[in-house]
């Protein structure tokens, strides 16, 4: 049975089971107090030429998301965000549930512009009511994006420009950062976004860890308490397991690389899904394509071949995606294009 | 200098001031569990034709909206509401301040239809990743609507319908319910409300009372206890204040005698606008009339009469808002309508 | 049938009941931005000897408490406080309800010691694991304290002192602020509190207000936004009911002359119990009289008196309070010792 | 450098290692809907004796005793607790950050009295204001307790009675609760806990896991979704990581052996610290013990044995904590013992 429901059906990169293997009895400090967090945090500072990053491992995505906008907004206060952002559609409300509204803006396939940043809050504060309006304090961005599009550099450079000019801290969600920055012909670097971008995180769960996120904070106004990390029941008693996989994919490119192998599997199957006249739902570059379906085709695939259900089309098609990762193989592609 | 800005610019009924004056030096016990409240309740019972109905006596619309949807909420819940819904837009984040998430779905001028309500709820539970998103749980709608728009009965027996078969506890923002209720040829009564929705609150504060807002918990099921009330920060020590208040404002009609006047008052002025020639922004039958005006005659009216500028609406011309009141007089209309 | 059970029994003082019926059918502008609340806050200002401080006004006291220190604390602090602080044990968890925590650290009668909350906050930071603890942010003192009893000057001054070199606001929850104030001998002035205190409150509920709170942030560091306030439910929509209320009472002195009606009454209770030879509970000097009476005595006494049974003593003893209030009477008074 | 600073130094069992490799590229489905997860509940609640059990795998300790309490708690309510209990002193506050009270009740070496227990809550429900007080709804203890001590049978069992007279759910901390088992002569079984506790915990950061805890609703009434899960941000994305540790450390009753190595080296420490004459601070059978130290003594070892700082003793002896695990040694033992 092939497997593209998700990108985190696997376990870790080996040499991260390699090194967890090779330290296991060794006495570690605690709650990321220990040389393998500190190397890794060294490392990521370099990858993204931010010497000052404060850099946090934590170990989920909605962990990540709550942490960092409860650790940015006060009460009474909200974050922008597409519609389809997975802050404001599958988090279950983690970030409601520490107080903070999610605020929907105009997008398409995920991605808002620069304009309709600065349209909403500077309507905002022409509003003469708006003492009484949650205010607008961050702005949530993810990238790729639940769509697998991506924002260019010259996009992502407006909306820093409009975010900063506008004293609104921009956060980007890399839960799949990797899948993005190994896209071929993506104009932006780890470097680019340390210096667009407030706070984001580099997703390990769905590139190459066994588990975790590393959370980048470039602004050096913002930062996290270790605290506040506990408050959230975010502290990982043993944060050296983090920070030994951070240090092991930032050693040698290893995140990059085997991001590369996850998006050249994706563009395969896409060409190949291009090439028999398959309608794309959206132009994707990274690991995640969405392709409208038949029924009757996704009812006879489904019993070989895990992908997901995303939306119904019309009366007798669906949009469903494949999603790649760092573990996928040539022979699982060239099994689902012979499938398709 | 006129004044029609709000609907809460006057102070309460004189029955009322004066009954305050009677019982001042009266000792009353507590916490709303005084003679005063309890011959509101029955009133207010009766008026409902609900005789089971738990009535709770609160201050202010925003701390009615919290309390009411945090005790009919749990984590990972939200409510649905118009996009323009009071709790979605002029509350601070009230709602999400206690955890709960505000749900935007379609509507027009604040209502929602029955339809796009099932719609939602109905592909939400066909979703296959529905345990990862807020649950809808209950719905809101104010009436009449920030827009001064009405739910008929057919359309409130719809979304009644709708709800009920979900599930979903249906809580009706009655800040204004007077001015729908008085509305002439209105055909939705407090009994008609006490039996398709709910939960309700009978406003106060802008019909008639120094302050004070009636909830009436019209469902068996639903209720609040005192402590929650007071883990609110919104129990009243004097409680009687709110009880004899509304004793007064259900007794001999009151409460629809005084909103009958503001809509009467608002609906000459409708009619002195259309015979000038004036664009409705919305057909209102209620209070709060929203025209627009060239923005030269915004300018010329200012010093001499308070409204509120609403919204742009093209270039040359705003949405503005005329308020009238339980107080407002003829004079004061006569003067306005001389203005235009 | 006498009342003694608490001192928010009775409304307002006559004067107040006038100006609200004076100013009712005036058009005033809401959320506190009316020349009443400007007029009281000048008031307030001068009685403080403060003429920058931030003066809001609010509806009561369990909101007050939960608005000030959800404005002074962050996520994963907390406040210290007597174990018998109102905050701690009858508000229904509010404080905790807006995520912070309550620690109770030594007392006696209500009070604490500058040597105690030195000695807490001390040892926390002497503590190898205070970062995964609650961080002590705030320091919560009553006064007069839930049993009566007043912080001398010299008391209140060490406790400012310890606070301030520790950087912890020091609030002062004065729900009967002027029952202390008023009190014979006391060495504690308005701007004695203004100068030692961040934040305290002026309580109007229990002296003479119909109901109110007045709010001083006296520590210009501190305040809260009208956001925050209509957040926490506690903005109320017609704020000029607590100016005038408020003004009126800082006219003429008025606060600390019904204040004084209250302590004199209450001493008048006080000497007559010594005289019949009665055990005090505590000394108090203010308007709450706690005494240990026969549990026979008590059982006669409640058909005719009401009054709080606060705790058992022994067997067959029971602590009770007697509360007088601005509005008692030398004649209840005279009637209540009659039936000792 | 010997290290007895904590129980959680280690990673994790290498049978544990070697199965994690043994799937890491099989592709597994997430959040816990895995057969690991499902083999692991499986012997769980046959190790529990308890067929209808939920289990739900979470990350670590305060994540898990945040999201069980406010499974099980509503708003206004509180937890009661041992003045030392872990949710009380080093969680950074994360139960009142969802908005619960934490109540300490007297307490002995973190351990609390089934008599104590019942005192508090008969006490609180005769208090005539209890509407107005923090309703105490559930009761938290840890075993092993945060001293290393434990609750016999017969104390468990009468707390469990006090409990569920009183209709309050039990919950235990059982972050180590294997070196409470496997303690010699302990005469509490896993199959006890699930019949007189309503939910627990069984540790496996500390015992063997590279990271996990299980929860066991005993109860089932009690129970979390997947989407409170996920709103606490909870809710691992490859669970199957948490269900193949619990699967492995529940065979062949691996679970019991390693707990046993630790508490069996801890008495051998405990037993040579007797023997050399020191005092113990208090009567350890588990993994962490407990002595008092001259601080010059302290002074000396610390550049070659961790351990922790417990508390000042008096002016010229401390409390130190040595704490053992499943991975500690004969010869570390033997060298700690030497320097002592």
């Amino acid at each position: 049975m092939l497997h593209f429901d998700s990108d985190y059906m696997e376990g870790a990169h080996p040499l991260i089971l390699k090194r967890l293997s090779e330290i296991n009895f060794d006495k570690n400090e605690g709650y990321g107090l220990d040389p393998y967090c500190e190397s890794a945090t060294e490392k990521i500072r370099k990858a993204c030429n931010c010497p000052e990053a404060q850099v946090v491992y934590l170990v989920g995505g909605t962990q990540t998301n709550a942490l960092v906008s409860d650790a940015i907004m006060h009460r009474g206060e909200g974050v922008l965000t597409p519609r389809t952002g997975h802050i404001n559609t599958h988090e279950a409300g983690a970030i409601e549930g520490w107080g903070h509204k999610v605020i929907e803006i105009r997008s398409e396939l995920s991605k808002m512009t620069a304009e309709d940043i600065a349209d909403y809050v500077d309507k905002f504060f022409a509003d003469g009511s708006y003492e009484h309006m949650v205010l607008p304090t961050m702005v949530y961005i993810s990238n790729p994006t639940e769509y697998g599009t991506l924002y260019s550099l010259s996009e992502l450079t407006a909306i820093s420009k409009v975010c900063h000019e506008r004293h609104l801290p921009l956060y980007m969600d890399g839960a799949r950062l990797g899948y993005g920055l190994a896209s071929p012909g993506y104009d932006v670097t780890l470097a680019d976004i340390a210096r667009l971008v407030d706070v984001f995180y580099i997703g390990g769960t769905k590139v190459g860890a066994l588990f975790g996120e590393a959370v980048v904070f470039a602004n050096p106004n913002l930062n996290v308490t270790l605290r506040l990390v506990k408050h959230h029941g975010a502290l990982l008693a043993k944060g050296w397991l983090l920070g030994v996989q951070f240090d092991t994919l930032f050693t040698d490119d290893l995140y990059m690389r085997i991001s590369a192998n996850a998006v050249n599997q994706a563009l395969r199957l896409k060409q190949a899904l291009l090439d028999k006249g398959y309608e794309l739902f959206c132009d994707s570059m990274t690991n995640q394509q969405f392709v409208v379906l038949e029924n009757s085709k996704v009812k006879e695939m489904l019993p070989r071949a895990g992908f997901k259900l995303w939306e119904k089309f019309d009366e007798t098609r669906s949009v469903v995606r494949f999603a790649t990762s760092w573990a996928t193989t040539d022979e699982q592609i060239n099994e689902l294009i012979a499938m398709l």
